[in-house]
């Protein structure tokens, strides 16, 4: 039953872009907080696009324990997209089939889970209501695999690819030190990050001291150096029998071209990377003469809930529950940031910061962060990335052996416009 | 304190061929049953090269809690190597020094542990103690993620791959059906198995359903056929939107080629594989114009004991200890093997088998496992695999978010001989 105090309106949930092992996570933390207020929650079937084409799902119609089931799911349990607004210039109409769908379903609130390019969607939308005319509050919650927003400390989704990538790199080391005095002796683990090597970095975490796996990190904060880094190979393969390479999807050359370009592009104008390992390994058997393996794990990494960072899934909830609190106290163009009040033992809160300080910024990494070669990480890299992978939340599995995955319901909202534009 | 009971000798323990996720669980095995009868351990450095090197590990130097954790460490504690002893007839001096080296450190308990190869190398140097006038027993000891053993149910090693796959498909399929609207229709995973496609068809496992993933699954047991391949991708991708692919390394053209030859080999002489997933890619791009992105875990998924079966990790140390009460007890040239006596709920034994209906032979996958069109498995493929990737076994992790592996001292023996030709 309604009451009184509870606040008029419906909230709006939209996944963002790449999804995440525990983007999920912020969709239950959204979700229970606003069933906390009485406040009903939709969600955009993949992304902006369900709020354009009027495919809205209701949450409302999820179990309790459905919705807490998304703690321990990997994907994005609505959908996403890449789809990226234009300016209110270039397409107003975009913007007023927004509002439209917001005023037809009496959306109050809009909360837009994703990263940069999200951010600036978001900031866009939250700048909509004095221009068109209709009260919408935005708030744009972080997540990225690539830990590259601005203002907040980290991102939630980086923390389980960071402990994904660590634990793989520490697997397949111990493997190959097994075999390398017959087999491989280099062995090269290519990872996500386009334009910042926060995973790549936390791979150093495997291992600690120059014979500890990774040997040698390739980011794309530094032009690839074809000399310095099989030197390097030779060095560590004669020192301790065997090296392994960890390296960045984004690697560039001196050109500054990428290393392992495809050729193609997603709807955001990013390249489709993929494949830099094999260009390394290939180069290391024809200039070295050693045997290696490579591997690829793309999507596997970052949807490894079973292997999540229990502090990033923790942090991924309290952002989507700020999210709520933020938005229901009438704050408008934010977003609920993560920051750290000390390194050891880790604490964070969340704050809230402004959209237009997030938007279409890329935190890099610090220059600090690389040793003088650009083959590794530094003791400040390791205060940083050391936190945000502690802790295990392992999902919870079935007698047949996998992990129970929550597969919703979702029940679409019936249609009250026409449908828009193609 | 030696009691008169106590077995005179020792006892030599050697892995041999690529890892596993769980062949320390085995080497735990061997160790803890060999001290309970209080015979002392020697472990070959790299497998039978340091047999044939003289490089002995005095595993009576490690802890108790130390040899407990290798039953959670991946990779091969006392190093493993591919080196397949030539026939006695062709290199008779390789048996006299393993004789010479087994006298000198009075070993009189052989204990090999590997797969097809290995075997037969174990059955050759069972056979010496009459050829040669040394009294030794010697005892394969089956691991192979290939799962290609003959006699034995299952092979220690394939449950923890065969998990890893099946969650891995789960993961990475939820990823891409949340993106698929924008982004990725097509996601391939190639997996290991040169010749038998056991792993492949374990990823079968991650759903149930013409809709559920991997839609698709192709088996070295069938030639590829192109048109067929591409015709169900498409008629996937447009019924349910997205379609996973799950491809074995050893996938064959009509000719009888891998798709993705490498043309290296290693010292058995097999093909150094790898890279069929962006061969199918490709082809999907170019026949069918979706964007795809493919995945090639390579060591990973070998080395994941974070991941493990618990059934497997189970297995693999039941092996170890009943290979040391088979020696103990005076046996020669057999193995414990795994024998199902339940398939639900999952029973199984371990008994011994005699190596000569082991060594050198491949156990394919029965016909009946895979469907009529070649893609897919069959709910028998289903009643075998399911319970080898039941059960979690995970290892323990530290303050600092990483699984707590083990290295061993790994203590050499002090040499009796002169260095060993080569």
């Amino acid at each position: 039953m309604a009451t009184k105090s509870k606040p008029e309106g419906r909230l709006l949930y939209a996944q963002s872009g790449g999804v995440t092992a525990v983007i999920n996570a912020t969709a239950a933390g959204v979700i229970e907080a606003a069933r906390v207020k009485g406040v009903p929650v939709y969600a955009a079937h993949n992304g902006i696009l369900g709020a354009l084409r009027e495919e809205l799902i209701d949450t409302t119609k999820e179990t309790k324990a459905a919705i807490a089931a998304l703690r321990h799911t990997p994907g994005g349990a609505f959908g996403s997209c890449r789809y990226k607004l234009k300016s209110l210039d270039a397409n107003r109409a975009e913007y007023e089939r927004l509002i439209d769908v917001f005023r037809a379903h009496d959306i109050r609130w809009f909360l837009y889970n994703g990263g940069n390019d999200s951010a600036d969607t978001a900031l866009k939308i939250s700048q909509l209501g004095k221009a068109m005319n209709y009260d919408i509050r935005c708030i744009g919650v972080p997540k990225t695999v690539d830990n590259d927003l601005a203002v907040t400390d980290c991102c939630p989704g980086f923390g389980s690819v960071a402990k994904y990538t660590a634990v793989s790199t520490l697997e397949a080391s111990l493997d190959v030190a097994s075999m390398a005095d017959t087999s491989t002796k280099v062995f090269i683990l290519e990872v996500m990050g386009r334009h910042a090597g926060w995973i790549a970095a936390a791979a150093g975490l495997a291992g600690e001291g120059a014979d500890a796996p990774p040997h040698i990190i390739l980011f794309p904060e530094r032009p690839f150096d074809e000399a310095a880094f099989l030197a390097k190979v030779k060095a560590t393969v004669e020192r301790v029998g065997w090296c392994t390479v960890v390296a960045s999807e984004g690697l560039l050359n001196a050109e500054g071209q990428f290393l392992a370009e495809a050729g193609t592009r997603d709807a955001f104008g990013h390249s489709q990377l993929g494949g830099v390992a094999p260009v390394l390994a290939a180069l290391v058997k024809e200039k070295l003469g050693y045997k290696y393996h490579w591997a690829l794990p793309d999507y596997l990494q970052r949807s490894a809930r079973h292997l999540a960072s229990k502090t990033d899934a923790d942090q991924a909830y309290a952002v989507g529950k700020a999210a709520v609190d933020y938005a229901l106290a009438g704050m408008n163009a934010v977003m609920p940031v993560i920051v750290r009040t000390n390194d050891a033992p880790y604490r964070w809160k969340i704050e809230s910061a402004p959209l237009t300080k997030i938007a279409n910024r890329e935190k890099k990494m610090p220059a600090s962060f690389l040793t003088k070669d650009g083959f590794g990480i530094t003791a400040a890299a390791r205060r940083y990335l050391a936190p945000l992978i502690q802790g295990e939340a392992p999902p919870p599995y079935g007698k047949n052996g996998l992990p129970q995955y929550i597969t919703l319901k979702n029940a679409m909202v019936a249609r009250k416009l026409e449908p828009f534009g193609k």
